[in-house]
């Protein structure tokens, strides 16, 4: 048997692509919910600008909320997209900051006004500033597998381009599907060319949209070529700016029930995640993608 | 390259799960539709009493129809239940009849009023009197992932039933997650464990349902392990009667979008395929499960 860290993304990848948003309180009080369904990392909030990701302000009043409510609260991280966000994320006490760049430059430039080889320095930047601040950095490559402006990216490119990154071994590195076209045979090809890295104590992650259905055959293919761990959001909550019909992130309490039946261990509550996918639902106003919290169980589990 | 045969069963396990009841003519359309689309082997009706199943009525007309607007059709394949089902199925002039029995006595009690070994004794003079009538015949292997009233279901069990079975040499043996249930471990030891009965001429099937966001990964898990052929309803349509906010069958297309980017060939138009449920998601009034009609094609693509 082995096990895989779920890092839980809805609060933040979720609920930032999300049409209705939700106050700080609620926000916290979701991040309080999935801490007791067994969510031991939770990325709970963005720093960015509330003028551009309205869904994602007042982060700082977030995690406030969360530690004032849970007195062990679970590991939570916090998003950055520059160096503004990092420091936010710092004097905000975020012990476990993600930097976000992508493998593109089709969305390098749309989305960050920068080129990837900027972002590639910002990361290596980024990882020495947090590890001169003793917290632990981990840095996701969005657009591992394809880009909305670039179309196709190949194995080759992404790797590349994390190879560097690894190098400067950050505590994470996290493939991104961003518009959820992978399908398990790049993610092969991926997850096990930076295993073979060999960076010492350098975790390999994946972050799967099921925007066209290919999201849960990528995890089983992850976690057999090495990943140890995956992002998912309850629910499957958020979609695609670059496809507006398109769905989220896959669902944490359904990726557990495969995770649970291919003998993974999670950790997870899976009747407790389905409660909080039933309230979510309450709080958002529309039927989520996931399905477990539909469906059931494994009758007779 | 590999190859996988598609069996669209949309217009019989999709529909025959829709709460909107489409008439002969639409069903028709449908099925040519599909044809145009690439598919080569349509389930297109199923021979049940119109009491039990009103949404399947008028299966002769609708073969018929289909006949009349194609002069080259597809494989038309008709499900039967019973040998008074196979009789109007032989009357109608299908060329290809499925008998599907559950692997659990619980369903097979429910859904048929029989013991499992019925089934099967009645499995063997279906196959017997395909062959005497020139016709091909396949068996379908339901629950065998798993039964709403039994439970879990393990793979020697499924394999046991299905071994009997397979020694009388259908033309294809296919085994049904017909509860959405199924997970990759049970899929690559049940496949490959039908893959190495080592019966010449038999082709290996499955047919999953993504009723807990596992349908593709087991798609993905079945053709690695061997099986040559997949159901799946264009759209996803259909849905669960044990499960009522369900889904159906995995989709068409999503399917064939995910096998193109694994280089299986299918033969599909995955463009007019999305038209297809473009199409049908106006006559069934709900929006489809399937994904890739609103995503679209990989960009670029």
């Amino acid at each position: 048997m082995t096990a895989v860290q779920i890092v839980e993304v809805g609060p933040r990848d979720g609920l930032q692509n999300e049409s209705r948003h939700l106050s700080p309180s609620v926000r916290s009080e979701l991040v309080v919910r999935l801490a007791e369904a067994g969510l031991s990392q939770i990325e709970a909030v963005s720093f960015v600008h509330p003028g551009r990701v309205p869904q994602m302000a007042g982060a700082e009043e977030v995690l406030e909320r969360v530690r004032a409510k849970l007195p062990s609260p679970p590991a939570l991280l916090g998003l950055v997209l520059n160096e503004k966000g990092f420091e936010r994320a710092l004097a905000a006490g975020v012990q476990h900051v993600r930097y976000a760049f992508p493998a593109t430059e089709g969305f390098a430039r749309a989305n960050q006004n920068a080129t990837v080889a900027e972002s590639v320095a910002l990361a290596l930047h980024l990882i020495s500033r947090a590890r001169a601040a003793g917290v632990r950095v981990g840095i996701v490559l969005a657009t591992s597998f394809g880009c909305p402006f670039d179309g196709r990216v190949t194995p080759a490119h992404a790797l590349k381009i994390a190879e560097g990154v690894a190098r400067a071994a950050p505590d994470e590195l996290v493939f991104a599907d961003t518009i959820g076209v992978g399908t398990p045979h790049a993610v092969r090809e991926i997850i096990g060319g930076a295993v073979a890295f060999g960076v010492p104590d350098l975790s390999i992650g994946a972050h799967f949209h099921n925007t066209r259905n290919t999201g849960y055959a990528n995890a089983v293919a992850a976690v057999e070529a090495g990943a140890s761990i995956l992002d998912s959001s309850v629910g499957g909550i958020g979609g695609c700016p670059f496809a507006p019909r398109a769905t989220g992130n896959v669902a944490t309490e359904d990726l557990g029930y495969l995770l649970r039946e291919m003998d993974v261990q999670t950790g997870l509550n899976l009747e407790a995640l389905m409660e909080v996918s039933r309230w979510l639902e309450g709080q958002l106003g529309r039927e989520l993608p996931g399905m477990l919290y539909k469906a059931g169980d494994f009758p007779g589990s």
